[in-house]
């Protein structure tokens, strides 16, 4: 196998957001729309309501008692970086997120999702605040129309070049959509494995210049027919764990970029069941969020008992995360790469100063 | 106490640069003339026809086995960075140096010396490489001619503007000379704390940005009369024990920064030494080559000697070295900031994103 140049930058990053076996598992605590519309919900206020500082105040606590189990922490620049930088421990990667929260449907259909950046943030401001690699999230429905696909993918393109300049890992979130009804149903699940895939297809095309996926499961296990018996099944099923299974595979067999796998708030042990079938699939580990910390807001705005939770079940479903990604394939084994052995950094030479 | 705001991308660097407790024990391998010559000693051939990768594949070697013990690697964008990225270990921080490797003396006196930059290299580069810090060698004689004053500080302001400009820390190491005969002797060992530390109190101001400094140890325990007995005494007395300390307070009490020792590649048992008063004296920890490491000219060219050597005796030396830096002054302790909970990010606030 030939060998695979990397550039200086974006390798060491890469390196960072793995463990030393090769393997990421890491946590985002970026959300911002999803997490004040939870604190709206819990102190049964609007959402314009929600303080600044309580949102950052929570974010700096989960960060704090949890960022120590994680070989990564992905944050907002927001609500997020600016009060949980000290609680990053040295020897955990800062992954800061580059667009608005939500989305937009502005000018093109109503049910289509245009994703944007925040105000005045660029991927240059971000590596000096220390970033050690991007995160975006892309909301994307392959069947969207012309101009919601292509603002889409100039915007991915976008992120894609100037994290290519900057020479920083670009880690892109795809997140798919309904553009009738909910993605919690049947008819979604069935369409899901469809849509994720594609959605990969066209990412990793080289001209977007991405490093890393975070995907979503490619099925939904609560319509997975051997999944009948858990709290999370959904009553009915639209296929049986070997397809999904075969699901799983056919998009490691698309993705020619490494993948994480995200939990997009399902409950922890729904993503457990999904880290072990994406990681056996070929998936080198996870980015989750919700699934880990998410009962905070059964407990807020108590603040011991938010911290009692974190420090006990949430770290507890974090070793478990950690556990189950214990087969996941380090990054440099991916087929892209074929093994630490094959790596070597681009341009490397007595003139790589003069070149780089 | 107010507290101290420090940037973001200073902070994060700093964090990593140093232990979870504050302290910093880091490794140089950025040696690059001192290396070529030994090389040449040993080979007992030409400097010139020293060949790149050799020294390149002994730094690489040396960072391979070294590097987990430390806290942070410095080292050169030339023969080490190229080849030793992939072994420094994810959470030990990368140090690049950016200065060319010796000194000039062309246009001002002919025992005054002056740095320069490595060609076409930037901290912009560096920093987009991957480097958590910047270092900058800075030779500095208090009492040189106003030309080679006037360099060597609008060397080091440079420096010290891109690195803020960038946002990433700057380390400033400062090395004395003699204008006459060596440093070797009685009567530089008699100059020296006042050239250290009339250096230091030049550098502490604020116009230069220095965020950490690289001392040399500000007496030479060769020449102090409890010494007698050890194997590195060289047979005459400067000073005695108690005015050493003396002079490390007062050290100690000129540098409004953080400030780290380095080995100048005495012997190991003399840098040991040199740890236990700077550090008891407030420093922070220790950046540290050749002591660690020198002995691998001994054995040089056979590299199964020299892998046997960094594997045990240098390997008990960085334990040692780290051992003795157990009572450095963590970083944040250091009366600039007086401690972890005064330290605050700058322009902390909801509009950081805007501000930064």
């Amino acid at each position: 196998m030939a060998t695979t140049a990397i550039s200086s930058g974006k390798l060491r990053g890469i390196m960072k957001l793995a463990d030393a076996s090769g393997r990421f598992k890491m946590m985002a605590i970026d959300q911002r729309g999803s997490m004040v519309t939870a604190l709206a919900d819990v102190l049964s206020i609007e959402k314009t309501d929600v303080k600044y500082d309580d949102v950052a105040s929570l974010k700096t606590l989960i960060t704090r008692i949890l960022a120590p189990n994680a070989t990564a922490i992905l944050t907002d620049p927001i609500y997020g970086h600016p009060y949980s930088i000290t609680e990053i421990p040295r020897d955990v990667a800062l992954l800061l997120a580059y667009e608005e929260s939500g989305y937009v449907s502005e000018g093109v259909a109503e049910n289509e999702r245009l994703s944007n950046p925040i105000e005045n943030w660029t991927i240059a401001k971000a590596q000096r605040a220390g970033a050690d690699a991007i995160k975006l999230l892309a909301y994307y429905h392959p069947d969207a129309s012309e101009a919601t696909l292509k603002h889409q993918q100039a915007f991915v393109k976008h992120v894609g070049d100037e994290c290519e300049k900057q020479d920083i890992p670009f880690l892109l979130e795809l997140v798919s959509y309904a553009f009738e009804g909910t993605t919690k149903s049947l008819e979604f699940a069935k369409q899901k494995p469809d849509l994720v895939i594609r959605s990969v297809q066209e990412f990793t095309d080289p001209s977007y210049k991405v490093d890393i996926l975070k995907l979503e499961f490619p099925a939904d296990l609560k319509y997975t027919d051997e999944y009948k018996d858990s709290a999370f099944y959904a009553g009915a099923s639209a296929y049986d764990l070997s397809e999904v299974n075969d699901i799983c595979e056919k998009l490691d067999g698309t993705s020619t970029l490494p993948w994480v796998i995200l939990s997009a708030g399902v409950d922890i042990e729904e993503f457990i069941e999904n880290v072990k079938l994406a990681t056996a699939a070929g998936a080198s580990g996870f980015l989750c969020g919700r699934a880990i910390w998410k009962k905070v807001f059964e407990y807020y705005p108590d603040i011991s008992a938010v911290t009692e939770f974190l420090e006990n079940e949430a770290t507890a479903n974090f070793h478990n995360s950690n556990e189950a990604a214990g087969i996941a394939l380090p990054w440099f084994e991916h087929r892209q790469f074929g093994g630490a052995e094959n790596i070597q950094l681009a341009k490397q030479s007595e003139n790589w100063v003069q070149d780089y």
